[in-house]
C-alpha cells in the first residue's frame, strides 16, 4: 500500500497494521522547550522498534536517521511501498542484531512521518503549522527524543547509531545527556555545518521559496505544493551525496535511451534522467516545509558554538565510547571532519575509535552494501555488549 | 551607464561609444553549418579589441570567455557597470600585453552581450527565437567565430587563451583548426563534461524550467522573465566555482549583519546572504535561455568523442604548442582532468607545459589575482613570441 505525501498521527495508526508502529503525544504535562526560546506544548512522536526490551532494559539501541529519512528502518515503509532503509545494517542476525538488541528508530520532530512539524496541526489553535512551526535545531530533535524515551521509561541507550544527520544527532546526544548512551556510532557526519553545506541547503531552500506554490508557507491551506521547487531542491542535494567518482563509473556520458546526441534539452545523459527521477520520486513522499525546516536545524549545527569553537569542551567528561566512521569519497561531510571529531575526543581523554572507510560512492555509502562498516559496527557493539554483560 | 539584460545589434553599437566595440552580421553568404545539422543563415557576432595588428598579422591573441562571461574583458562593461573581467590579465604592460599584442574577444555563440543567441529575432522569421534556437555545441561556437576572423580577414593566432569553457574552446580551436593557432593555453578547463558537471548543469536547466515565468521558454513574447529559476541556477553553479576551503576562509559561519541565530529562514550566515546576491544581480544580465544553451553546448563536449574515447587521436599531428594550467583546489574541473590532457598531448608528440597552480580558491581562480598564473602566462607567450620573431 503506498500513501502518497505526508503522514499523520490518524493515517499513521491506520496503515501500520502491523502492530509496532507507534505515535505518542508528549508535551502536554512538560511542554517541549526549543533551543529558540519558543515551545511546543502539544507534539506526536511516532517511532519503530525491533527487537525484545531485556529485564534491565540495558540492550536498546537508538537509530537516528538522516535529513529525508524515517523511522522505517527495515521491513516495508507504507509511505514509499518500498523497504526499510537499513535492511543491510538492523535486523536478525545483522550487524545492529534484532536478536540481540532492542532497536528504536523515532521520526524527527520537524519531518513528515508521523512526527509534528510543519505539515502537522497545531494542537493548540487546530490549524495546519506551515510556516508557523517554531525553527528547531538538531538538539531540539534529540531533546524531543529524549522526552519519548523517558515516557517509555527507557533511561540509558547501549548505543546510538546514525548516518550523516543521525550520526549528527547522536553526537548531540553524547554532548547533551552525557550519562545516557554507551556508546554513539557516528557514520558520515560533521560536527558543524561548513559553509559550503549551508551553501548547498540556501540552494534548495531558495528553490522551494521560488516556487509559486509554496505560497508564502501556506500551500497545504490552498490544496497545493511547491512539487517543482521540491524537486530542484532534492536534485542539488543528491548531487552531493554522490562521488565525483562515483557518478563517472556509474553513468559516466553514457546516453538515455538513444543512441546519439538529441540536440534538445530532454534528458539526453542517463545522469540527467537519474537526478530527474530522483527530484519527482522525492515530492511524493515529503513535505516541503518540513525540507526547509531540517535542512535549517542542520545548518544550525555547530557543537563546538558553545565552547568557542573548541569541539573537545563540548566532550569532556564524557564516558561515552564512540566509534567514528568516515568514507574516503565523502566530499559532503568529508573525513578531515570526523578525524577532527576523533581528534577532539582524544584530547579530553574519551575512548574513540575512528576509521575511515575506503568506499567510491561518496557520502551516501552508509547507506550502500558496506561489508567494511558492517563488520566495524558489528564487532564494536558486540565487544562492548560483552564487556559490560548485557543480557540478550 | 547600465544597461539592463541583453544586447542587441542596435542597442551595443548606441552604448559602445568609444569606437571598439563592433557587430558584424555574417552567415548571409556562408551560413554557419552547426553539429546538430541545422545551420544559421545570419547571425551577428559581436567582439572587441585592444592593442594594434602587425603589419604581418602574426600578434593576434583571441581571449575566449566562459559561460556567462562576455566580450567585456577589460574597460567599462556596458552591461553591468563594472569594470572588464580580466583586467589584471589582459592590458598594457599585463601578462597578455596589449602594447605587444593585437588582443580580441568574441561573444560567443548563443550568449547575450551583441552576439546572436535564444534572446534575438531571427532574420529569417523576424520573431525571436526563444526555444527555437538551434542547440549549439562548443565546436559551433568556434566555428562562428573562425567564420568572423576570416570576415576581418585574420588568418593565423599568435594565442588562443580562456579559462573554464574559455578554456574549452581553445582546446577545440586547437584540434578543428590545427594550423591556424600557435600557441594555446587553456586554464582550468577539461576534455569532456563529466557525470557531476552535467548534474550540477541540469539542475540549474530545471530550476530555470521550473518557473512558471520560463513559459515554455516562450517568455520574451510575454515580456517576462524567469529570474527565480535562473538565480537559484547561478546560486548552485557558484557554489562549484569556489573550493569548501575558500568558502570557509571568506564566509565559514559568520552571521550575516547580526548577533546570534535569528531561528528563521532569512539569511542567518553571509554565505546565504552572498549566494542570494549572486543569483539575484546575474538576472539583470543573463538571458535564462542563453543559460540553457551554453550549459548544454558544454554538456554536450566531449573531445575524446570522435576517436573512441581517445583524447591523444584529437590532437594528433597539430603543431600548436600548448600551456595547460589548472588549480590545486580546482574540484569543477580537477587538475586530474588537466593532467589527462597533458598526457594526452604527451603521447602525440605535441609541445606542451603543464603546471598546476596551487591556489585554495577553487575554479574561479582564473579571475582572481594569480601571480603564479600570470608569470607563466607572460613568461610563456614572451618566449614564444620571441622565438616566432613577432614583430611588436
Amino acid at each position: 500500500m503506498i500513501m502518497l505525501f505526508f503522514m499523520t498521527k490518524d493515517t499513521i495508526e491506520k496503515i501500520d497494521a502491523d502492530g509496532y508502529a507507534e505515535v505518542v503525544t508528549l508535551g502536554q504535562n512538560r511542554p517541549l522547550l526549543l533551543d529558540s526560546g519558543e515551545q511546543i506544548a502539544s507534539f506526536d512522536m511516532a517511532y519503530k522498534s525491533w527487537g525484545k526490551l531485556n529485564s534491565d532494559k540495558s540492550n536498546v539501541v537508538l537509530i537516528c536517521h538522516a535529513l529525508t529519512g524515517d523511522q522505517y528502518v527495515r521491513g516495508l515503509n507504507p509511505i514509499t511501498g518500498k523497504q526499510g532503509w537499513w535492511e543491510n545494517m538492523v535486523g536478525p542476525g545483522k550487524p545492529v542484531d534484532t536478536d540481540a538488541y532492542y532497536v528504536i528508530c523515532i521520526n524527527v520532530l520537524g519531518s513528515c512521518a508521523g512526527t509534528t512539524g510543519p505539515a502537522s496541526v497545531n494542537a493548540i489553535t487546530g490549524k495546519t503549522y506551515g510556516i508557523d512551526f517554531p525553527v528547531i535545531t538538531i538538539g531540539d530533535m534529540v531533546r524531543a527524543q529524549a522526552m519519548l524515551l523517558d515516557h517509555l521509561k527507557i533511561e540509558k541507550l547501549f548505543s546510538i547509531i546514525g548516518g550523516s544527520m543521525g550520526g549528527m544527532q547522536a553526537l548531540q546526544w553524547a554532548v547533551d545527556y552525557p550519562d545516557r548512551a554507551k556508546t554513539v556510532i557516528p557514520i558520515a557526519a560533521t560536527w558543524r555545518h561548513s559553509a559550503q553545506n549551508i551553501a548547498f541547503h540556501e540552494v534548495g531552500r531558495q528553490a522551494i521559496m521560488a516556487d509559486p506554490n509554496w505560497a508564502g508557507g501556506r500551500y497545504l491551506d490552498h490544496d497545493q505544493r511547491p512539487q517543482s521547487g521540491l524537486a530542484v531542491a532534492r536534485m542539488a542535494a543528491h548531487i552531493t551525496y554522490m562521488s565525483e567518482a562515483g557518478l563517472t563509473n556509474r553513468f559516466g556520458r553514457a546516453l538515455q535511451d538513444r543512441d546519439k546526441l538529441a540536440f534538445g534539452f530532454d534528458a539526453d545523459f542517463q545522469i540527467e534522467s537519474y537526478l530527474r527521477h530522483q527530484g519527482l520520486s522525492f515530492v511524493d513522499r515529503f513535505d516541503a516545509n518540513s525540507y526547509l525546516y531540517i535542512t535549517r536545524a542542520m545548518d544550525y549545527y555547530d557543537l563546538g558554538a558553545g565552547h568557542d569553537g573548541v569541539l573537545a569542551e563540548a566532550f569532556r567528561g564524557t564516558k561515552t565510547r564512540f566509534c567514528i566512521l568516515s568514507f574516503t569519497s565523502d566530499w559532503l561531510y568529508p573525513t578531515s571532519e570526523s578525524r577532527h571529531i576523533a581528534r577532539a575526543l582524544n584530547a579530553v581523554g574519551a575512548r574513540v575509535s575512528f576509521a575511515d572507510i575506503d568506499m567510491s560512492k561518496g557520502h551516501d555509502s552508509f547507506l550502500l552494501d558496506c561489508p567494511e562498516m558492517f563488520n566495524i559496527v558489528r564487532g564494536f557493539l558486540r565487544s562492548e555488549a560483552d564487556a559490560a554483560g548485557i543480557v540478550t
